[in-house]
């Protein structure tokens, strides 16, 4: 019970914050995904392989979450993208008064698009909101069908989902219809895409997406 | 600083709970293994094909955490073997209080190996102890090369870790050599398996390493 209360007000103190930060990126007109998934399902990856074209189009800059380790930020940095590194020293999830300090770091001046790369981890950063404007869930198809199942709070907050890896398909026994299923249970509005960041095949149609929401000042295009 | 303060409390707590059933698996001789590994990696179905051969030669149990479902407990049951399912209902993470409460469920008259499935995440887990006699993590080759460099807690405190998914190898940019490096550098002592549960390869050895901590009570053999 005391946990409980405690974690509640943790979150509040989270969403105070989280408050601020939206107003901060609606003023500024920046468009905020939080990138979510297990470690090792593909977030850097997709990211290295989608941030050239995106920084030809627009302003955009990355907030890189890890427990350790500047690795990721590392081969952000070599694209030539604006990016602020959080060693969360432990903790398992980034939280808005982390981001609320990595942006001080940042020249907001002109930002068009803001990527959160969240924390290695399924459960817990899908509770707490980086004021972002999307929650972008991804998934490796080596992880197996099972998992929007099993985890569905980030399935159900996201609003859209990446089935990543997907040039493994022949190599697992990862069911598209169980998946399919699953996932259209959980939330029948989450935009799904099936991408492989090693081949580059289907990322182009991710990026359009994205494009759409940057365009619509961070809201889903839905017409 | 407050979070800090509850985080020690909790742990606190956990480490009372932990300590009364570490002497009670001890008085009992039970010997108690804790999987843990990212979403996907393959734990359930590495129990799946090690578990006929196990309960062949010894009394065993599981128990399954998971944030939703019992769907892996429902494959272990299959296997007609003893298992509680632990839903945490979006904890991140097993605790002692809910082994505690499971082995309620439990026939540990003569029972020689226990085993615990973790919430599939890779950070959590790696804090709580369980009581184990050892913590055993699984990466899986989809997952990279860095991760132990990224996540380095629980490859500290595992005492084995399994490369799990290594007919994966030919169609990922997974380094052995880089990973090698990483884990020994972590953890020298950790022992290393290199596996995958679709195949079947690799899991004799693995087999054999647990034979050996039930042998010996729970402590590895290192003559």
């Amino acid at each position: 019970m005391t946990q409980v209360k405690i974690e509640k007000s943790i979150l509040q103190a989270n969403e105070d914050i989280a408050r601020e930060l939206r107003s901060k990126f609606k003023d500024e007109n920046i468009t905020v995904i939080n990138l979510i998934s297990s470690p090792g399902a593909g977030k850097t990856t997709i990211l290295e392989k989608t941030l050239p074209e995106l920084s030809s189009k627009y302003k955009v800059a990355v907030i890189e979450g890890d427990v350790l380790t500047s690795r990721d930020a590392e081969r952000i940095a070599k694209l030539q993208v604006p990016v602020v590194q959080i060693e969360t020293k432990g903790a398992c999830h980034l939280d808005a008064k982390m981001i609320k300090k990595a942006l001080e770091e940042l020249d907001l001046e002109g930002l068009d698009l803001l990527i959160i790369e969240n924390v290695g981890n399924l459960v817990c950063p899908a509770t707490f909101d980086l004021a972002e404007d999307a929650k972008v869930v991804i998934l490796s198809v080596a992880e197996g069908s099972d998992k929007p199942a099993k985890y569905p709070t980030i399935f159900t907050r996201a609003k859209a989902c990446l089935l990543n890896k997907i040039d493994l398909l022949p190599y697992s026994n990862f069911s598209l219809e169980d998946y399919y299923r699953d996932v259209k249970q959980i939330n029948p509005k989450l935009q799904t895409f099936e991408v492989s960041a090693f081949t580059g095949e289907g990322l182009e149609t991710f990026v359009e997406w994205l494009e759409g929401l940057v365009a619509n000042g961070g809201q889903e295009n839905r017409n």
